[in-house]
């Protein structure tokens, strides 16, 4: 007894320590602007940089410094991280994870490539993406294709530990960064097109031992919520808040995957991230047992956990029965916003369905949810009146609602599409302007639900899609916008020819960085979205721009490599990649603007 | 008969507006410095231009103006031609040909790409790469891996006609760049490591009719030599001047493969190119009946040809009996070299075997021929006394021939190695300095050979090889050198990490540029290669820079994408590309520095 007490408070010490070291080294790392230490830019998701070397006055003049190619074709998501004298980089498919000497003429360092059954492609919806490494600890962490997660030694490239997440043979993928916490390393998993049940799941940093894992739907001991403390919108969840939004035991195939990058609130100890779709795509299937919709909780939702032991603190839920693949997993975004003069803790978040969400971050309580896409048709509103029982819930239209139509029934021009009015690539929020801006696509769809038998690692999707360009977008399918999160209105709005598939970052020089599917990248000014430079990077960019600042001088980097959903028509070699039809992107003639290639483009002033 | 005279006459009347106008078109374009109209730069192959914008004194100020990736990874050699508003390039296998809108942000104004079965990768010894487009007549030409000959419509991309030159079956492929002279197309075909006897035909430019074939070995009816007319030396070639070289029937597998840049001059209608390794590797197998040594003609050997009738006006065998695959490929310049006060016009080319070598482009008389090579031992010296019966020909170091060592014995430190001191990357001649500046590698070998039986379509080189930096190099396996033609002498010497893999480009600006395998464009002053600029592209760089103007403003292009045999490794993803045994490079640590990835770098003026 004595012994094991004596264990027990030597582990508890242990852990504390380990727990304030790992929490304390990214923090530490983040807040010093000349890195790049997460892939968000730092925990609060915001992709702000406090540099200004580069600013509104001088961004015209930026010049390319360095050039590197990866190695590899297909989409470039993400982004390089930068610490100290050092780069950390990783490849789609097969994974290489690269340290480049920053110091030394950009020298490899080393390279780290797992060895992945390459049929695992066969299995990634949506090209074979990956969103970055994350760094702690003198660690860089990979979430590869095949969920391997993988903590590799900084310093040299060794392999640490590797913990098999979950099973490619299912249809689970892994494409998102992972979010190192504290002592924890987060995950999710992808899938959602193949009937895996999505989770997040918590590992040591130190060994890969897993701590927790909190499912998005199932039983209440699985999905970790609560029912006497987890809160939706204000009141306790209930017993079975998930189970009972579900027909049978459809949530053991259930969807609801997580591949979005997620935020951190130190103060509060609680991680955000949001779930995918339901599975199938053909809500008919997924009716109630009196055929009627029914929610389908907790797929599409926006939560909030307690880092330590996963369980939810709070949950909203964004598309109640989906029936237009309106993943909810887009970034969370913290920020303290004026509401009535006083700044509030939230959380904003850009839906694929086209609205803007604002939550007190610590009780979920909904501030503001309004229309960032302005063709946005499927729903009216969401019913803001906490006296109504729709309190919190979209006003659907029907004549937009697949499971009106039915089976084997077209619904034609539901606006967004699936692409979403935006998509995993993530917005940025300006300490400077305290204004979101925000990658735009403006394309709506004709939606045909089938029915679809599920077997296991095959396609479970169950729908029939054509794409085309928003009508009044005017030809031009992608935008950035600037949004006020607190009144839920666009500031500005500047056109692109094509959906703005990169992430958005944002400085204290005024500038707003964000690539375009042909390959330019563009910096505009944040107060009117005039653009004050561009240059044409040697692919589409799908990827995120970040900013670092090595002996003295600041840099932007973006990957260029087109891919993605967007551009899975030129990244899987589809015979006519411009055709609309099918869920495969549908820009049409993008393949006359840009080809494969994935490279980072660094630049400087000169 | 009046009929038959009628239509003769029309057709002659035909034939000869056509060759008028094709030569007239390509050398119109060619001399618009505003273009790069032939992949050589001219017909003399010089890879010269007169503009300069860019010049000495600003060079150092270039700035990275636009980039394009090609979608495709592994060796990038050649570089794109531009006639006026359109740069066209075509991509290693699968052979992408692309025309881009200068005058509109580079838009893919069309792209065409022939079906190719890719098992043809399988049979190309050194990466799979495409040495460049060549246009004539509003028609764009491709010679494709598989060796199929595609004459496109510059303007729409659409197919004109097209031929297949020969059989991947056998082992032919095709790398090189067409030559387009008068109303013909000329081409190569690659495969010395194949057993496939090497030719050059010549197509008809409006129909793809074959007009002419003649091979490297074998009868005279075949080489297209006329024993009477066709000189070596000054002397006639003499019946069975080929034939005569090889050991019963094995010049019906004889190598000779042509697939270097070839040039032409106008004035005497001859076209120059060399002829590369005789099969096998193993020198043992291709002695004489007698067991000596035997010359294998005519592979290594420079060929000057009439265009019109294909026939022989001069032929030169570098390497008699080779037994280092020292192929002679490498591509002839045509100046205008001073010897005693007079301007001769002379072709000088660049060998393998570490010789440089000069003609009388008129005649073949050997003007010069030394070492610009300092590490060259596997011969001492030419023989230059016209009284000496082995007048021409190199003075072998026995120490240094695998022959004399014998099958499955090792030869230990040959210099060059097969790489050659330099291999099929273009040097460049100066109207400024006129001087030649030639990409030099410093590798030697260790060689042995092993006996081998043909099979057809199989590999038939029966030798390994061990390459390793020379020595004297002190850890420099490349430079940039410039040559005094006339003189025989090495101006200077700029020592490179690796091997110069990339063509040279002079300008009237008074520099020389030149891409690096670690990825840098780099340019130097053309009187004592004194570094000017860098600049590190994407990727390692194999290809030949060229320059162009473009309302109004002077570009620099060059593709980066490593590869090539230097490259190999890397590009076919060996599992050790640092790797120094085998043929497949050996440039140790080359993948510490760059990544495959395939895309256009384009410079300009701030």
């Amino acid at each position: 007894m004595q012994k094991w007490l004596g264990l027990a408070i030597l582990a508890a010490m242990m852990s504390f320590a380990t727990a304030a070291r790992a929490n304390r080294d990214v923090i530490v790392h983040a807040r010093d602007p000349a890195n790049w230490a997460v892939q968000s830019g730092d925990y609060n998701g915001a992709r702000y940089s406090a540099l200004d070397q580069i600013n509104k006055d001088n961004v015209g003049e930026l010049k390319v410094a360095w050039t590197f190619a990866t190695g590899v074709l297909r989409g470039h998501e993400g982004g390089p991280l930068v610490i100290g004298d050092t780069m950390y980089l990783v490849t789609p498919f097969p994974n290489v994870v690269m340290a480049l000497d920053l110091s030394r003429d950009q020298k490899i360092i080393w390279k780290y490539q797992l060895k992945q059954d390459p049929s695992v492609i066969a299995v990634m919806c949506c090209d074979s993406v990956n969103r970055g490494v994350q760094y702690a600890e003198g660690k860089i962490l990979v979430h590869t294709a095949d969920t391997s997660l993988v903590a590799l030694d900084a310093k040299t490239g060794m392999e640490l530990w590797k913990v098999a997440d979950d099973d490619p043979k299912k249809g689970a993928t892994a494409t998102g960064a992972p979010l190192i916490v504290k002592d924890k390393v987060i995950v999710g998993v992808s899938g959602g097109e193949f009937g895996v049940r999505g989770y997040i799941t918590a590992y040591d940093l130190n060994s890969g031992y897993k701590l927790w894992r909190a499912y998005s739907m199932g039983p209440d001991e699985d999905i970790l919520v609560d029912p006497e403390k987890t809160l939706v919108l204000g009141k306790p969840a209930g017993k079975d808040s998930s189970l009972k939004t579900w027909n049978g035991d459809q949530w053991k195939i259930g969807g609801g995957p997580v591949w979005g990058y997620m935020a951190y609130d130190p103060e509060l100890n609680l991680i955000y991230y949001g779930t995918g779709n339901p599975s199938t795509w053909n809500p008919v299937q997924r009716a109630g047992p009196d055929g009627k919709p029914i929610d389908q909780k907790w797929a599409m939702t926006m939560f909030a956990r307690d880092v330590d032991t996963g369980v939810a603190r709070w949950a909203y839920q964004m598309t109640p029965f989906d029936q237009w693949d309106y993943d909810g997993v887009n970034e969370p975004i913290l920020a303290d916003l004026e509401f009535n003069g006083y700044a509030r803790k939230t959380v904003s978040h850009f839906d694929r369905n086209g609205f803007a969400y604002t939550w007190d971050r610590a009780t979920g309580e909904l501030l503001v949810a309004d229309k960032f896409d302005p063709d946005a048709n499927w729903a009216t509103s969401i019913v803001m009146d906490k006296n109504d029982p729709n309190y919190g819930r979209p006003v659907v239209a029907k004549k937009f609602a697949p499971f009106e139509t039915g089976t084997d029934e077209t619904t034609k021009g539901i606006c967004p599409s699936s692409l979403g009015s935006k998509n995993q690539q993530p917005a940025s929020f300006s300490r400077l302007t305290g204004l979101f801006y925000v990658p735009v696509t403006r394309m709506c769809m004709d939606y045909e639900p089938f029915k679809v038998s599920y077997a296991i690692g095959q396609p479970y999707v169950g729908a029939t899609l054509t794409m085309f360009p928003a009508p009044a977008a005017e030809g031009a399918t992608g935008a950035l916008i600037a949004w006020d999160g607190a009144k839920g209105k666009t500031v500005w709005s500047t056109p692109e020819r094509f959906a703005v598939w990169s992430g958005v970052l944002t400085t204290a020089g005024g500038i707003a960085f964000y690539g375009t599917l042909e390959g330019y990248l563009k910096a505009v000014d944040q107060r009117d979205g005039k653009e004050l430079f561009k240059f044409k990077t040697p692919s589409g960019i799908v990827g995120n721009p970040m900013t670092y600042m090595h002996a003295g001088k600041q840099y932007v980097a973006v990957f260029s490599g087109v891919g993605g959903w967007a551009g899975i028509g030129l990244a899987a070699g589809l015979t006519n990649p411009d055709d609309g039809s099918g869920a495969v992107g549908g820009f049409a003639k993008l393949s006359d603007y840009t080809s494969l290639g994935g490279s980072l483009t660094v630049f400087a002033l000169p």
